[in-house]
């Protein structure tokens, strides 16, 4: 027979921590505790199971429920000395909801239950307390009004209002026992006219009427949403848990608190949180009256006057302290524990695992292993990979003084200051001056790329997280606020207004990338710190990964700053970024508007020495680390000119005229770029362009090499390739290239030849392609596009919409779909390997940066992956993560 | 050991029929008639093994074969009474490629090889015809310096030129046998002077230096490319045929010809060719002389005057139809055959399967059945399913005076004759006061629908085969010549130039889509006949297939002509087609346009009842067969007004500004609309489009049922699914429509809801929408456009130089990519029919009308392909072919 009750109490319990499922994460936690010996106030734990009978029954509950339940009741009854209805010696009891996994806000609580006027006589003789016995009996009726019954808090709150207005005063507490009695008399009249009935007197009615309550709220449709959201079955139920009272609200001995085992800001080992001397967990909400610091030294450090708990109650403090140590050694984590001290006894009402900040949560796993506590790869585990962003960004000085004029998405993280300028032109000329520049932008596009590098962050008023100034700024580490909806920006006129505020060009302000807020002026901010226990916890993280991490780099800056994060190779150069330079566009329109392969050649010929030198940078940066140069990818009309000046400019430069250059950008103009004439079609139809770029790699490795460089290790990588064909086209226009090279200079450097798999083909045909390619970089942006035939420009329409209504988990732009996409980076991984056995994989795009994509690649089998800059610590960490879970929860 | 050398003559023959692999067509044919005991010269054949030794070992010839030469035309000299280079009794002999499949003017040949000064003398005395042995040489000479020296033609065109000159005469037959040897010698010289080496007198050395002409003939330039372009190996090798000569130009009782054993354009039964007496095939090419009919009922058709064949040699001709009739029945096809009448006796050359037209070709194949040479099933295998085509449309009357003005790509098949008009507005005004009107535009776009149905043909400047005019134009079954670069439009004006002439708004012209020529005035045309041949044959193949045929129709109209046609159903009905028409459109661009559900819903309820009178037509046409609908698709955007004056008429019927209505239109456009908010994410964000079009789905199947009509078999097609979460959510949004109409008429039509497979991840994921969804349909053409990453509109820039360079060996929008597509095909209906094993699967889109794909579809095992209604009967006999040819070449 099914057990549906679960006890907890004198040192004594049913259940575990490891019952979650069946009794939620609280109802596991009070069990856990009062199984250790803690001071829990007794009480019992409905399973979830009861719950999906509930809902699989016709909402009825199951044979034995009431039974095991009214036995429970007179347990707890029988521990604390007090039985449920009877006046003499009421028992109190709390009814809570407990979910598997925390669902904050979704669920209902009733406290106080038990009361009815013969019973809360009886309370108030017991206690020599009426107005307390009143009180808890006036909250009872609105709380279970509210949750069980489904009335408005608004309408009592009303009686409550007007009753403080007759009598003149503010506060709840000036209001003594008999104006309590009559308000008590009012809820009731609102009830019945309400509902058309009384208000139960029958303590066992009221008691299942709020159990009924918590299994009803898990149908409730704002927690179905968070569920939909958050991807909880529907199936898993809630439990109920049922708990005698405690009071902190019984004098000047009494108290209730919170309080985290260790700062969760700093990380810091000692007891943080707050606690209120008379009072309930209400009051600490409310707000009336300031909570006291729990340690003494963090109340000295805030300069607080009045006593912290360790001064005002040191025994319950001491007490505190040692539970704190135990439940720190028994879960073997940092805790969040909620307390009530009644009449100097301390009870402890939940613990569960404490919510930290990324600093502190680097320094609670580093410190945990120092103590003992858990080993190295417990501590990678227990940090969070995408917290680690806050700590790679300067961060604004929380104490500063700041003014807030606008806000937008919190698009880049990072907080820069710099003069405001409002074309990519005038930052780079200004940064060239040795200004630190913001860049506002309605939004940007391609030709804004060496604005955005030269300024210390990114501004715009329109487009998403996805944007392509969000997704560039990313990419360069650059702090971006994109969407910033309410600022009006006059390029012409040089000024922006934000509401009120109108800022002129050249004017400062400060942009927080992480929280999506502009300031005026300049706020201070705080240097991201790599060393101590961040180098600590990555130096074991390194030992535990398998993948190696790489990054996508195009320029030496980005090269040296991923370096500097760990990055062991570049695992994406793209060459065209190179091109958006102001001084090489003029040549690169000259190229694609050249009407023949000879104009073409000559425009190549003057981009040759310029890619030769970026190429030579990067492998400098590198330091023979290997090396993945995207060979040109775009579509050739992202490099057109726009304005009449620029099409004049390139007419001037290429002895052409205006009409015959704008004839051949309209020529093309294409329906659908994204799947146009781009990637290695270039290539084939315009063999040269490749040529050009594959001399100036192999000129460059030279040069690096000749001035005493190391050996670069190169992989020269054809885009879009969807046919084996158009691999051996390239592949051999490319050998032939560093066969004419061995021609001039006696020899030429090693490289290897590969191909980005992004698009369904390719993955499918990877066998055959993997016969001639090298290696394989899973250009998942691209294959998500193509796979999911979701255009990632235009996708801001619709997945919105997808994610809000529970149609798709998460954004397949951010985390990999791993069903689909996924599945063709499995087949193509699979069929590579067959043909050639030591071929090289690795994943290159945004989701090489995000743990879950991470953990998908390493199981898939991958090399390595690839992000941007700022991403290869999360990248590292998250690796580590991925081979610990591979190992120990899958296999 | 390898037999390297086949002999052939006297009635016997080393090789037969089946041995084309090793010997080539034409030596497989020879050796085939020989063993027949039909007269033919004897020869021996060198085979494909040889020369694929020859090109894997340095270009040298095996061991033996050499050997085995010698003894073959020591044999074939026994055979004729004569010696390989013995002046007394020359053999002469011929040398002839022969692949295993015909490469048409790609392979060398050379004739009378064995002449030298002494047999030339020889056979001079022997034939007693110095002028013929003189003319023979110099023909040889001139011959093998070209085709195995390497000399150009016009070298010795030359030499023959300026002697005539000097003679004063015109023709080479005025050339006299002394004329002749001074050529001779000039040519000799010429060939020092060039090679500064001695033309070959000996007659070995010749025949070693043409059949190593022929092999290398094999690697020459044209030759690859040719094979590259026919997908045919590199290994595959030619054969080399060396045969006896015989002349048809040893006098009056000598002739040449080809004929074919019936009529090739008609299948008429008639010996169907020409002869020239006393003459080589040469002097036929030439077209000095015009050559006669073989039948004498030819010839009277014809009206000529000289005699035919069978007058002229009755008894050769007797021969000959004797030998037609026996390689009828040997080979059980009709015959391509070449002869040669020498003195009077008969030789035959060459035999292979004759080339036909449709006409022809059904023909044949049912008179063949008929007369007991082949069974049904053959006769269906016997007709290209493409070729059907020409016999579904008009066909100009091939008698008829034509002046032709201008040609383009023949886009669409038929011929029609109509007035021009310059606009769709003008075009469907004047259709609908009864004129026959060709609709020419620089290039049709959907909002030229309306006009595009009206015309009877279509004419633009600009597009390709793939361009919107053709693709609409093949839907619709209206000829259409596209991409007529030559003629300039001047709308404006009302008139177009083409060249020397100019037709004005209104004049006649008649254009014809098979040809993709475009004349003056009116042609007169022919329709086709589908009964006869045609309806037999098509019943045969009816009784073959597994596959059913069903048509792509948006109109009653089009449901009628597949009807006609033999649709079994509609695979895929466009609901968005019906929006453009004019009168709707006003009404579409309201409810894109609007801002909120209630302004969508106004104008839904607009077009409600127009799409209701669109189906109750569609179901009416189609009599109780399936018909699947597929709801709204395309991208808002392609229906929104262009004009200022549109903007106008929509801002006047939606009650808002022309301002407001531009900016939502802006908002509206898309980077990628291929990949953008379209399908079935318009579904999800605008529900109440798609309930609509449920809507007026029910309410037409049950406004036919009750008036009389049958009960249709609904399928509810919702496109562009990628999640099965997008399916669920749109088939409940339906079911509740469904449900809605039940409560309001008391009962609701039955119908199924299925899904377009047209993104890599649904064919993926096929098991899980499977679950829920009734049929899969796989859009294939926008499955190749995700699948290759390539936009179907952009495609043109780079896929015509992918064909041209060999780089993919068909257009994959035309026949599906078996490799890849293909595979996600296969995956997803594996996948769906292990989840629901009666599921339905069929295939629309482009591929339905293609034979190999519909071979393919048999393959997969796909229940139906759907193809646009002038495609269905090829459709019937490509899936009857694929049903023989599974069982018959593959299992």
């Amino acid at each position: 027979m099914a057990k549906w009750v679960y006890a907890f109490g004198n040192g004594k319990a049913d259940g575990t921590a490891e019952m979650k499922n069946l009794l939620g994460g609280k109802g596991a936690g009070l069990a856990e505790m009062s199984g250790m010996g803690l001071p829990v106030p007794p009480g019992f734990t409905i399973t979830t199971e009861a719950c999906t009978y509930f809902y699989q029954h016709n909402q009825t509950y199951p044979d034995g429920l009431k039974a095991e339940a009214d036995a429970a009741l007179k347990q707890v009854g029988a521990l604390v000395g007090a039985e449920f209805g009877n006046p003499a010696k009421p028992l109190l009891v709390s009814v809570r909801s407990g979910a598997r996994v925390s669902m904050p806000g979704m669920m209902d609580t009733v406290l106080n239950l038990g009361l009815n006027p013969e019973t809360t006589e009886g309370l108030a003789s017991l206690t020599g307390n009426a107005r307390f016995a009143y009180d808890s009996y006036r909250r009872f009726i609105q709380m279970y009004s509210n949750v069980v019954l489904g009335l408005e808090h608004s309408l009592f709150e009303e009686i409550l209002d007007s009753a403080k207005e007759e009598k003149g005063v503010e506060l709840d507490t000036e209001l003594d026992a008999t104006d309590l009695g009559r308000i008590i008399d009012d809820y009731k009249a609102r009830v019945r006219k309400e509902l058309g009935k009384q208000f139960p007197d029958d303590v066992h009615a009221q008691l299942w009427g709020a159990i009924g309550a918590v299994f009803g709220s898990w149908q409730a449709a704002r927690a179905r949403t968070y569920r939909k959201l958050n991807r909880i079955p529907e199936d898993w139920g809630t439990a109920v848990n049922v708990q005698a009272m405690v009071f902190g609200n019984r004098g000047e001995t009494s108290a209730t608190g919170v309080a985290f085992t260790r700062d969760p800001a700093t990380g810091e080992k000692l007891l943080y949180g707050e606690f209120l001397i008379n009072a309930q967990g209400e009051d600490v909400v409310a707000g009336i009256r300031t909570p006291q610091p729990i340690s003494k030294a963090v109340r000295e450090r805030q300069g607080g006057k009045k006593p912290s708990m360790e001064e005002a109650m040191p025994a319950a403090y001491a007490e505190l302290r040692a539970i704190a140590d135990k439940l720190e050694a028994h879960y073997r984590d940092m805790q969040d524990v909620e307390f009530t001290i009644q009449d100097g006894k301390l009870f402890m009402l939940q613990t569960r695992s404490g919510k930290r900040t990324a600093k502190a949560a680097l320094k609670v796993a580093v410190d945990m292993v120092t103590e003992g506590l858990i080993d190295e790869k417990l501590a990678v585990m227990r940090v969070d990979p995408m917290a680690l962003d806050q700590l790679l960004h300067p961060t604004l000085d929380p104490k500063a003084p700041k003014e807030q004029i606008a806000s937008g998405l919190a698009a880049s993280p990072g907080a820069a200051t710099g003069e405001v300028a409002f074309t990519a032109d005038e930052a780079e000329k200004r940064a060239g001056e040795g200004h630190a520049i913001i860049l506002v932008r309605t939004e940007t596009s391609p030709e804004d790329i060496h604005g955005m590098h030269a300024a210390k962050g990114i501004l715009t008023a329109r487009g998403g997280m996805t944007s392509h100034a969000a997704v560039v700024a990313r990419g360069m580490g650059r702090p971006c606020v994109s969407g910033a909806g309410m600022i009006k920006i006059d390029a012409a006129k040089g000024e922006m207004v934000c509401g009120a505020h109108t800022i002129r060009r050249g004017e400062l302000i400060t942009i927080d990338g992480t929280s999506g807020q502009v300031f005026k002026g300049r706020v201070p901010t705080i240097e991201p710190e790599l060393s101590g226990d961040f180098a600590t916890l990555m130096g074991w993280a390194d030992g535990m990964r398998r993948l190696k991490v790489r990054t996508n780099a195009d320029t030496p800056k980005d090269a040296e700053v991923a370096r500097k994060f760990g990055a062991e190779g570049i695992g994406l150069c793209r060459t065209e970024h190179m091109f958006f330079d102001p001084e090489r566009i003029l040549a690169v329109r000259q190229m694609i508007l050249a009407d023949d392969r000879a104009a073409r050649e000559a425009a190549l010929a003057k981009l040759l020495p310029m890619q030769r030198g970026d190429f030579e940078g990067i492998f400098r940066a590198m330091e023979g680390l290997p090396v993945t140069i995207r060979l040109l990818d775009p579509p050739l009309h992202e490099f057109l000119p726009q304005t009449d000046a620029e099409v004049a400019d390139v007419a001037r430069a290429a002895g052409t005229t205006p009409a015959k250059l704008r004839a051949r950008a309209i020529a093309l103009q294409e329906a659908n770029p994204m799947l146009g004439h781009r990637g290695c079609r270039l290539g084939i139809t315009f063999p040269e362009i490749y040529e050009m770029q594959a001399r100036a790699i192999f000129e460059a490795a030279m040069n690096v090499e000749r001035s005493g460089g190391k050996r670069v290790q190169l992989e020269i990588m054809i885009p879009l390739v969807g046919f084996r064909s158009e691999f051996d086209f390239l592949k051999e226009r490319i050998a032939a290239v560093s066969r004419t090279i061995a021609k001039e200079h006696g020899r030429a450097p090693a490289f290897m030849t590969g191909t980005m798999i992004e698009l369904p083909r390719a993955a499918l045909r990877a066998g055959e392609i993997a016969e001639s390619a090298e290696f394989f970089s899973f250009g998942t942006n691209d294959l998500t596009q193509t796979t999911l035939g979701v255009s990632r420009d235009d996708a801001g329409t619709f997945l919105t919409e997808y994610l809000s209504k529970g149609l798709i988990a998460r954004d397949p732009f951010v985390s990999i779909d791993q069903d689909g996409v996924g599945e063709l980076v499995k087949i193509a991984a699979e069929r590579g390997r067959k043909a050639r056995e030591k071929l090289k994989l690795g994943i290159c795009g945004e989701h090489g940066g995000d743990p879950d994509s991470i953990r998908f690649c390493h199981e898939a089998g991958l090399d390595y992956v690839s992000c941007s800059p700022f991403r290869v610590p999360i990248a590292r960490l998250a690796a580590a993560q991925a081979a610990f879970r591979y190992v120990n929860e899958d296999s």
